[in-house]
């Protein structure tokens, strides 16, 4: 999938959101079979409810490796329930010596049909490089995340007075593309967005960090959206977790719609 | 485990060495079946071989992860051969927002029962805490990596002079403590090595690099080693691919005991 393959979804659903996955057996609603039939039952009524909105989908690797080699095989059965045109996103942020990403790439975009992968730029050039290689298929590479942690390394600056996020979008964005290359910039963040943005003009930015974690999405696009929009906006349990009964699927419908109608204003305000 | 137990273990097998199971279907000997039975046969195999000379064993995820969920239940299976007095790593180099990091925490520490893990700093402290209030465990956190791209953001340097693999050690190293904490520095880096030992005088520390991709096993525990060692020093490929016919264990055994026999003399020049 290339970008203007995302382009042409986010014009059609008049939307750039990323709904996430992060299923947990607890947090089902009480009529669910607390098994593998009622996780993935959860994820396919999700899915089928929030699609229309969604023009992605993130599986955040963490929520399924919880639950062992089983887990493994749900995110393998997820990844079969979301629509062909939809942006499938592993949030998996990998990243190691060259041939051991290069396994990586084999597990998320070969075996599995993931489009994207989040991964680590702390090893460099030749632990991103491998994925890189892959026709069609886009890393998302962390520049400034936003957990309060991003003070104790992102922001360190160098002596040229350079943000180590900064280094990471001005040498990372050289490794490749607009097409096989994306960033993740932290919704969090409307002070240091613009900034962000200004680095890397034609990329698109993976935004978590709306609504839950306290982005306003209004703002966010205001700093950050380009002609193209050039955003993908992640929530996850807000949309996911929005009912706790047995509408659940109608409730993240709704909570899906809530922000992608938002988002139709943002796109006919902001893309060309 | 606890730091006392794994420098028990060196003292008993004269040996620092950490054997590393990056196992491959298409490297296997030509007489293993190329399947689940041979690849786990392989693993088993080689741990009892190797484990008179290992004080450690290293599953690298993504060799695993490279064949999906069943890659995931040969990891599984494949820790149960590890012998429990050993120091078993789950190299994953993980690292996500704090409750996401809780869940790998969950899958590497409670699901699956790996002494510690590799995380990557690049998140900050929330990222890493989860993995801390773990009794008993260890993280193994980046700090100065041993392939060509620990260049690009490692060595920065800041407005004070200091690298950032170095505030990686000054900070992180106040969020653990010797017991719960190791770093992972290459060794390759002969040149950098006593610094970084400076900074971290009384933590483990993971050494891959040795072999292979270069490094001097007398030359980093001149520059690294402790009146406890202080070392685990990784080798995979070198180890258990040192045969590739029907001998391929025994070859495995010499590889490894040939290290651990150089260990034997180190051991003796510098523990107490």
């Amino acid at each position: 999938m290339k970008k203007a393959d995302i382009i042409r979804e986010i014009k059609q659903k008049r939307s750039f959101l990323c709904t996430g996955l992060d299923t947990e057996m607890g947090k089902l609603p009480a009529h669910l079979p607390k098994n593998d039939l009622g996780f993935l039952r959860f994820n396919q009524e999700i899915v089928a409810a929030t699609s229309p909105f969604s023009v992605s989908y993130k599986i955040n690797t963490a929520f399924y490796e919880q639950y062992g080699s089983e887990g493994w095989q749900w995110m393998e059965e997820t990844l079969s329930y979301l629509p062909p045109e939809t942006f499938k996103i592993a949030d998996a942020k990998r990243g190691d010596i060259g041939n051991t990403s290069g396994m990586y790439a084999k597990a998320f975009f070969d075996r599995m049909s993931f489009d994207a992968i989040t991964v680590s730029p702390y090893m460099g050039e030749d632990s991103l490089r491998p994925f890189l290689e892959f026709p069609d298929k886009t890393i998302i590479c962390l520049a400034l995340t936003s957990n309060p942690g991003h003070h104790d390394f992102q922001l360190m600056h160098d002596t040229e007075g350079i943000a180590l996020y900064e280094r990471v979008l001005e040498r990372v964005s050289k490794w490749g593309n607009t097409d096989n290359l994306m960033f993740v910039a932290g919704g969090t963040h409307t002070d240091i967005l613009r900034k962000l943005r200004a680095l890397v003009p034609e990329h698109f930015l993976l935004v978590p960090g709306i609504g839950a974690q306290g982005g306003s999405l209004s703002e966010v696009a205001a700093h950050t959206a380009t002609q193209e929009i050039g955003l993908l906006v992640n929530s996850s349990r807000g949309i996911i977790y929005a009912g706790s009964n047995e509408d659940y699927a109608e409730k993240a419908a709704e909570a899906a719609g809530a922000l992608a109608s938002e988002m139709s204003g943002l796109v006919a305000q902001y893309m060309v």
